[in-house]
């Protein structure tokens, strides 16, 4: 199960924090023991796409950790002020300079041991001139058969490619619920 | 826009923080001024089902702020070390006391303003018999006609209830991603 992130002082007075259980609460949370401000932590969100031309996928050669020189879809933390879909169209851009058309919903997968529920949208690439920035080595377009399957960096990466590749093969997209675990 | 909660103290040193944007990122956090660290502040899960028995829907009268009196679908935050489906279980256990077999995601709506997402499965109830916890007044089947459009609590309930009801009428259930204003 996931780990807290292990408060220890207060965001608000700066005393020293205590996990107990609040009145009217039913697990653990971060308690003040001066003002009694509760801290709650939650799952937090992974966006990205999976852009696509013709019968190629776009992929990135992650330029940082966790997993730097594996490849990954454009794909980063949800924001304050942005929808889902905002997010996936900026992770895009940050990642792979790409311009791309976003289309609909295509996973959605809780990683509860991250914490994390990550959802991925399909993207259909506008041209294949790409513009990586600096948390990307390289950005590049794969064919099924091109996939570096053993060099992917996240296990939601891989199940979105392979239900992509799936569901093209069906000629019909989905939308896909799941678990990692 | 969303605000963001206005961190003050630094979580792991109690120390002050101030909002700035660090190296390497393109908007402002809290951070520390002593050891340094970045608080990210990012958008939570709100998690619930959509119960149904033969040609009604159940919903919950609130008995907590905001929104005391008014009705609801059982919902609430997702937490740390479960998956979008089980929150939504034990949403529906906590609020209502209702036997359901989880069925699939039925919407996935972004709150910006709120900085919440919220996802929607459909619930099949099992019996009839509810038992509500402390957290609501009363919980009721309705009919589409019974509905009481003008006290429903969130207007992501009334978006999913109007999606169920369309739904049914064209007698297949799709999955209904969107954006609250």
């Amino acid at each position: 199960m996931y780990e807290p992130r292990r408060i220890q002082h207060c965001r608000v007075c700066g005393s020293r924090v205590e996990y107990r259980t609040p009145e009217d609460d039913n697990r653990d949370r971060a308690v003040c023991t001066v003002c009694g401000e509760i801290h709650y932590e939650n799952p937090i969100n992974v966006v990205g796409t999976v852009p696509f031309w013709e019968d190629q996928v776009l992929l990135c050669r992650r330029n940082i950790e966790p997993r730097r020189g594996f490849w990954t879809l454009p794909a980063g933390f949800l924001e304050l002020g942005e929808t889902t879909a905002d997010g996936a169209r900026r992770e895009t851009d940050e990642e792979a300079g790409a311009h791309i058309e976003l289309q609909s919903l295509f996973t959605v997968l809780n990683v509860v041991r991250a914490g994390q529920l990550h959802l991925y949208y399909l993207a259909k690439l506008q041209n294949t001139r790409f513009a990586p920035g600096p948390e990307t080595i390289e950005a590049r377009l794969f064919t099924e058969a091109q996939i570096p399957w053993d060099e992917i960096a996240f296990r939601t990466v891989r199940d979105t490619l392979r239900h992509y590749f799936d569901d093209r093969r069906q000629g019909a997209f989905g939308i896909h619920v799941g678990d990692v675990h």
